[in-house]
């Protein structure tokens, strides 16, 4: 019964529907499974059954009470990058290369400390809120525990994050090492609104100046519009209670907006009318233009898509059938379209998305592609429910000049050589 | 500026919409948010400021590779019980009642082992599929990776769940350790049915013998129809490779049916015309109904809901408004509704329901409650797509008898006393 010989394979038949050898993303659906199988080409049982593993023949290990990943996945890390000076200031990568769906697992969120992660007792942490409100307010985080809450998923994205597109030259690393300062969780909590309201915020407050219990006391400004629309008082992320390094106990989640904006480990909110314009609201996450104004206050994180798999630092195993995969984002709502190229721009086919699409949140497309061998540049462009395209590297370029460093967004293009490799192109 | 005296409450204006004092499940956005925030009365600042806690004076921890919960959570944990003389045969909840939200994090997704959680180099793993095919075929994970994937977020239930219900008197314990042999996660993998159409199902294969590559060599016998119909090989949970106590590296996903079924360590799939007649679905999984014959292949998992805030262990601090808040899922689909009872099953409620409620996944309900101070019984109830309503414990029992011990479904009440204290109660 076994079988030696690979199917006769149809996939030179197909039509591709965009340069380079994109197929139709409704493919495994349209054109049954039985072909898109062949064109995978597994390989064939030289023998009909199969001997027993070790592992199979001794008692496995017993129940944990908090499980690890497999020690096979000790490669699978946040990468960091830290100041030797100042160990506790850095940050640390998601690896999105090696990661697969839409939620980021606690574990490998992504970091970004300016000096390190507090340890937190959480029966002494208070969060005050006070300043122009009628009623200044202590809460313990039993306290809180005691109001209704609601549960979004949605991403958080360091307005750092891919800053390696500002370079001359395209940098050489793996995807999560250029792009993983960005993370997707289900996060729970309390709709700050509701504390406000508690607190009573005077007509004259249009700032809610927000501090963290680390010892940079992290300190940004928030728009009250935005407190009083979708923000959330985090108590719990992917289920159970905040991981130490995003903000255990209580953090504030503002979705769709720049990271540092979600301050960790929150302990007050201080209304005010007017902007603290704390270091990492001038100093920092601000950029200059070539008119010579600054950029501040962006507060949204544009629209933006990778392509994971294939990414650099992965390797096509030959010519052949297979699935393009990736991540796309907005901060202002939903992704409503993801678009592949394979011939580096010039033509584009539309992926598939997954239902549901949420807002603010991961969404992971997929497309079907028939690589012939030869040299192919790869690229992701997404649309969001605004209208808004992710621009093009030298549109994004021409548009902010060269004094950036914050709110890369560009499309980002990945080279395939003819031996399989990936590597990172400016095309 | 600070207040110590407390504001007025207006609570007592309400109007219930069933006994007990369950409230308008929209109350938070009809009645303003001023209402609800004045209702759950926070404590009030008697000073302006907080003084900086220890941690905020010296740098916090450095970055880490892979996090792990605050060491403060460390009673938040799966709870084993297992065969002293097997140390690898047994069980572990997931601690539903400490936990918030859909996602079950991957540390606490409930275990099940026959012997043990087998330690798979996933380099010598390999999945067999053979029997009535026309193609056997090894695949390795590295060949499977290449497949295109897909991901869906779904709840895995044991079909031992919650069987302390067919106990004559009602077991005390917390949530988790009742009911928590159920969890929730992201699944990403490959579509079965492209496999088995690369092998070549015979048209007599009704039945696939899925086996797992622990030592007690687990193994079920799955309907073609469902392999062909949702069935996922998984390689990823909650977006990075499989757990170890969760099948790493391939797992047999499917959606909405009994956990058993989902085989963990996937290593065979042996297509046949006829089931097995394995242990796990004659001897376990099985119950004798008072007419004498077995119910057995019963696959789907039906429709359940349990209050996991407030439950046993919790204490109610005194009259006032709550949020209750549960969980309800359906292997046959999507949950359309949940009623939540404050008065012993007399009066019922409808709750609010988020948005996306996810087919065959856990489905957050949440409903506002006054309570009064005096005695309650607290009970959820919930509807799914199909029209099936969860029953009450004593329509179940008529239904199925006492020899029961699996797929125990009914509607769980919660007492409440008037010191606030919970138990669990047959009403």
């Amino acid at each position: 019964m076994p079988q030696d010989r690979l199917p006769e394979l149809p996939i030179d038949d197909l039509q591709p529907i965009a340069g380079g050898g994109l197929l139709d993303r409704r493919l495994f659906l349209q054109r049954g499974l039985a072909f898109a199988a062949a064109a995978f080409a597994g390989v064939k049982a030289r023998a009909d059954e199969l001997e027993r593993p070790v592992w199979m023949l001794k008692p496995g290990k017993p129940f944990s009470n908090y499980g690890q990943p497999s020690p096979f996945e000790a490669g699978t890390i946040r990468w960091i990058a830290s100041n030797p000076a100042a160990p506790g200031n850095g940050i640390s990568w998601t690896p999105l290369h090696q990661l697969a769906g839409t939620i980021t697992p606690s574990g490998l969120h992504f970091e970004r400390h300016h000096n390190g992660v507090p340890e937190i007792d959480p029966a002494q942490h208070r969060l005050l809120i006070h300043g122009l409100v009628k009623n200044p307010i202590f809460f313990s985080i039993d306290r809180l525990l005691r109001y209704p809450m609601i549960s979004r998923i949605c991403f958080i994205e360091c307005g750092g994050n891919s800053n390696a597109g500002w370079h001359e030259e395209p940098m050489q690393a793996a995807l999560g090492n250029l792009h993983g300062l960005v993370s997707c969780s289900e996060w729970t909590g309390i709709p700050l609104g509701i504390l406000l309201e508690e607190a009573g915020l005077l007509p004259e407050a249009r700032w809610l100046i927000a501090e963290g219990a680390d010892a940079a006391a992290m300190n940004v400004s928030i728009p009250v519009e935005k407190a009083l629309d979708d923000a959330i008082l985090a108590i719990f992320q992917n289920g159970e209670r905040l991981r130490p390094e995003n903000g255990y106990p209580l953090r504030l989640i503002l979705p769709g907006w720049e990271g540092v904006l979600n301050v960790k480990w929150l302990r007050k909110l201080h209304a005010a009318d007017q902007p603290a314009m704390a270091r990492n609201e001038t100093a920092k996450y601000t950029e200059l233009q070539p008119d010579g104004k600054a950029r501040q206050f962006t507060f949204f994180m544009e629209t933006k898509s990778l392509i994971t798999h294939p990414s650099p630092g992965h390797r096509l195993e030959g010519p052949g059938l297979y699935q393009v995969s990736g991540l796309a984002w907005s901060g202002r709502g939903r992704i409503v379209r993801v678009e592949v190229s394979a011939d580096g721009g010039k033509t584009w086919a539309e992926a598939a998305l997954p239902d549901p699409v949420l807002s603010k949140s991961f969404t992971r497309f997929r497309i079907p592609w028939r690589w012939d061998g030869s040299p192919a540049i790869l690229k992701s462009r997404a649309t969001d429910e605004t209208g808004y395209v992710q621009p093009e590297r030298a549109a994004l370029v021409s548009a902010r000049g060269r004094n950036g460093y914050y709110h890369y967004n560009a499309i980002t293009s990945w080279a395939v050589a003819e031996d399989g490799s990936l590597s990172h192109v400016y095309a």
